[in-house]
Order: C-alpha cells, then structure tokens, then sequence
C-alpha cells in the first residue's frame, strides 16, 4: 500500500474523532492528514499519533492535494464541497447519507460488496445498515431472503456531538429534580423510547426507516426485496440495537443460522441463553465486531428467524467502515 | 353495585400501590379492605382514602370473610394462596400470571372480551398484552389479522419495586463514576437494552414473549393466529412500547385504521406526524389510556400495518384492568 494524504472533514464531529481513533488504531499508511471542520470549530486541537494538530477551516483550497477525502460532517457540507474534492483529484469516501442513493456512486460495507469501478465517489451506509447487512448477507446467500422486519433501539451518539450533551444534560437535570430542556431532539429523550429517527417522509415513514430499506436492497442487490422497519431513539449513549425477522424462501435451522454467522467476517455470535449471553450495548461500545444472538426459528412463518443484533454504531457503523473501504482504495 | 370486602395480596408491591390508588380513584365502592403481604413487608403502613391502614401477614386465615381478592404478588404466592380464597368464597382475581394458560381460568380485557362464566377465580394479563391487544382487537374485527410481529421496548417496572431500586440506583452509580452493581437483572439495566424479559424456554424464547403470544390468542379467541415477539427491557422506569406489525386477510387503510382505533374502548391516537406527535413513554405515564400511533402501510406485504402502542404497565396494564374486573364482578 501506498501511503497517501487523506483529508478529514468534520474532524471534530463525533464520528469524525472516531475515524481519526480507528485511522491511528490500524495504522492507515499516510503521507499526510488533514483536519477539516467549520468555522465553528477551526483552530480546535486533535491529537493523532502522539501529535496535537489544529482544524483548519474547510474550503475549496483546502481540499487540493489530497488523495482520499472522508466526509464525516453533515450532509450539507458533503453536497457543497465533495465535487470540489473530486475535482481536485482526491477519491471522496462520503458518510454524510449525501450521496447514499445516487446510482452513480457505489454504497459500500467491505465485507459483503466488493468495491466496483467508482467515478472519484464511494459512499458508506447508515451505522443501522452496516450492522444488519453483515447478517444478513451471509443468511441470503444461504436461504435466499423472502422478507425482513426490522425494529431499531437506536444510541443517542448517532444524532452527533450536540444531541449527545443534550442527553447527557437531560440526565443530569432530571436526576437533580430540574426541568428538563429539548433542542437537538424534539421530544424529552432521557428515560423515553422516541419513536422517530430522522424527518418525516410523505409515506408516515422516517427518513432513516427508509434509509435502511433502501441502503439495504442496494447493497444486498436485490433491489424490490421486501424489507419493512420501525425505528426508535432509546436512552443510552453508544450501539444501535435491532430486532431482525427474516423470512428465507428454503428452510434454515437455527444451529445452521448460527453456524453461518459465526464463520461470517465482521460478525460475532453470542448466544448462549443457558448463560444468558447475548449482544448488549454496553458491550459491542469500542468493539469492531457486529454481535448476533438471540437467534431462533419464527414459529409464525413455513421459514424464519430472529435476530438481535448490535454495533457500536460509530464504530463499525460508520468510522470502521470508512477507514475499511479507505483501505480497498488504497489496495486497488 | 354492592359494596365488598376487598383483600389486596401484594399491597405493598409497585403493582399493589398502584392498585390502590386506581381503587381510590375510581371510588370502588368496598365494605372494607385488607392489605396483605409476606412477613417482609408487615406492618409496613400505606395511605388509602385519607386514612393509613397497616399492611397484615398473608395466611390462609386472612383470606376469610373476603368478596374479591386481588392477587398482585408473585406467582407462588398465587399457586400456595388463590386456591384458599377460592375455597373461602371469595372471587380471586389473580395478575401474577400463575393462571394464565390454565384454560379453565377466563383470561379477561373488560374492553375486548366478556366476563364469561368462571369457577372463583379470573386472571388479568401481562402487561403488554392488554396495550396490545386493545389495538389488535378492533383491527381484527375490521380486517382478520393474518400475522402479527412484535418487538418490544418494556420498562423496568414491569420487574417489580427491587427491580425498580436497582435501576435507580445503577444510574446514579454510573453518573457518579462508581461500578455498577446488579442483582435484579443479569446485565446492567442503565445506558442499556436487555434483550431477555423473563427465563429462557427450550425453544430459544423467552417466557414474557411466548406468554405474549398465548395471550393475545387466547384474548383475540384465534387459537392458531400466527404471532411472534421480540421482548427487550429499555432503560426507563415507566411504560412499555411495543413495535406492532400487522398482516391482514383483508385490506385496510392506515385511514380507516386510526378510524376504527380513535372509536376503539380504552385507547387514544396520538398520531400527527406533521406535528411531531406520537405516543411516547413520558407523555403515557400516569395515564389510563393506550396510546396509538405511528399508524401506516408496511408495503412489504399486501396488507399489512404499523402500529406503535404506549401504556403505563402499573396503569392500564395491571391495576387499571385488575379495577375493570372487579367492576365487571361486582355489576354480574
């Protein structure tokens, strides 16, 4: 591999620091790296293998010389500036859901589509698609998916920085008899299930309910699947939760379900219920793996299963990702 | 309606307070009322009416002279007392769950199933299944439902006061930087979901989900109503939501849904997506009324529906319905 300059923008954003914590963990091969963010956070200082480095304000400029460009900020930022990117010659990998439903750009998770001929563009889905494609990838390929019903637990940290003070200050003041303030969510979270991630859409669905229809029909290239989701806010902090219902057109035990997944790349299976171990939370939090257990037969359906499956959502869910498809770039 | 003598078995339980309170509320019209626990919780003096009366030892002699017994404790101390209430004349009207699945036990919903004929002895349901069988009621009247799946987001009262103190406390271990202990559960509760209410069966389910899925059959009288739930205990003391995703044999619109559902016994619709308005846990507290929204086609089926259903589990789902039982009793 060759080392090369990468650019960071939305270095200070939550997933941005993530990737920045993942880019130094595997020892990504720079030349050079690049701190980006608005204005509001430029001049704040990062450290990265051993170094402080101050965020410089993002601009057209500043996106010259660069040889891969990570967008991590919102998804205005990546429609304003990730052409100029392009066209500057660096390869734009996007997590900002800017370009998620483009045709033009492949949408990618390494371990289960291999990265096609790009025109300077690759985006990475939503943190709730990574962990669910990587399972059910594997139980595709076995059973031939015929239906999925999803149910998100959805951590606070995959609305960004703001949201998670909030909650955190939410907590703080609900524990000290305070009323309690909203902003960044548009309902009290602490101590409520919110059942609303992203806007509304025309259909009563949320923008990220459909997101994950979607993101996953692409990426599992069966493009009218028929796949069907809630999606719901929880209070904690870190690791999407989702309880996955997959109806296959032949029949798949259990054992066998369990067995493919197991040998499945990126996943881990826990699911030993005489030990009452399962995936939680607060376990999967700074783990690279996507946990899978609780899996059993639907009784409901001639053929199904369960599953819950859980991901620190900016780890593997978005950084991870990132920093993986980063590294398919440089091998190619 | 005749004034009765009322025993409370588990008076001092969160689902006994609570009880109390509803029997307050809705001024049932009682002769007198004995509130009964183990010798733990002897002598311990609640607040009913104005007056505190002293909470007396369960025994078999306490069951005398007694209309209608409420058993709100756990489910032995319904399989070692009920039978004695029975046999002294009283109607037992039991919520720990120990009778269930005993078919010879009317199972009952006032706003979904008629009293019928029973042997001393009626028994309420879990609290999920009477938030979600008041919404599904109504739905299968109007369009035969086909399939149901659900997932579950339950609060941690559901678990009863030691359960409860628990919770409290992880958290404010967790805030102030001290280890987590657990005891009630066998995962930390805070900043978590804990996808195991109740004990794992042979079939990789556990007992709050099969018990879902029995009741709601028995409830809705279709024996063989394909059902299958996913149960995960949410970090929040109060009410539970439920994910519902219904098929039906005839088509229905998210329309005439909320229709039938807005004229449905016991429930509210609380669905305007426009104005970011749907059931939430904090808003349902307290509160006697389900709560309904999030109402639209789920399009991976031919006809199929979305439902999310909020209720106070203390409220509607236990004491409220144990209160419209009696009633129930005290007007046949």
């Amino acid at each position: 591999m060759q080392a090369c300059h990468v650019a960071l923008i939305g270095a200070t954003g939550a997933v941005g620091r993530e990737i920045l914590q993942v880019l130094e963990e595997r020892e990504f091969p720079l030349r050079d790296i690049t701190l980006l963010a608005s204005a509001r956070s430029e001049g704040t200082r990062l450290e990265f293998r051993g170094h402080h480095r101050a965020v410089r304000l993002l601009t057209k400029e500043a996106l010259t010389g660069v040889d891969i460009a990570i967008f991590a900020a919102d998804v205005e930022t990546s429609r304003d500036y990730a052409s100029h990117a392009v066209a500057a010659g660096a390869v734009v990998i996007d997590c900002s859901g800017a370009f998620r439903h483009d045709p033009q750009v492949p949408l990618c998770v390494p371990e289960v589509n291999a990265l096609p001929p790009h025109q300077g563009m690759v985006a990475t889905p939503h943190s709730l698609t990574v962990q669910t494609v990587l399972a059910l990838a594997p139980l595709h390929t076995a059973a031939s998916l015929k239906r999925v019903v999803i149910a998100t637990y959805q951590a606070v940290s995959g609305m960004g920085r703001e949201a998670m003070e909030e909650f955190d200050q939410q907590l703080r003041d609900l524990l000290n008899f305070r009323a309690v303030q909203t902003g960044a969510f548009p309902h009290q979270l602490a101590f409520n299930c919110v059942p609303q991630c992203g806007d509304f859409l025309d259909n009563g669905y949320t923008s990220e309910e459909m997101a994950l229809v979607d993101e996953l029909r692409r990426i599992l290239a069966v493009p009218a699947l028929p796949i069907t989701a809630t999606a719901v806010r929880v209070p904690l902090m870190h690791s999407h939760g989702a309880a996955v219902c997959v109806e296959t057109a032949r029949p798949l035990s259990p054992d066998a379900a369990r067995d493919i997944l197991a040998s499945a790349p990126g996943l881990q299976v826990e699911d030993d219920t005489k030990r009452l171990s399962y995936p939680l939370p607060v376990h999967a939090n700074g783990q690279d793996a996507v946990f899978v257990g609780r899996i059993r037969a639907d009784q409901s359906v001639p053929y199904g299963l369960h599953l819950w499956i859980v991901a620190d959502n900016l780890r593997k869910g978005a950084a991870l990702n990132v920093v993986q498809v980063a590294e398919r770039l440089l091998a190619s």
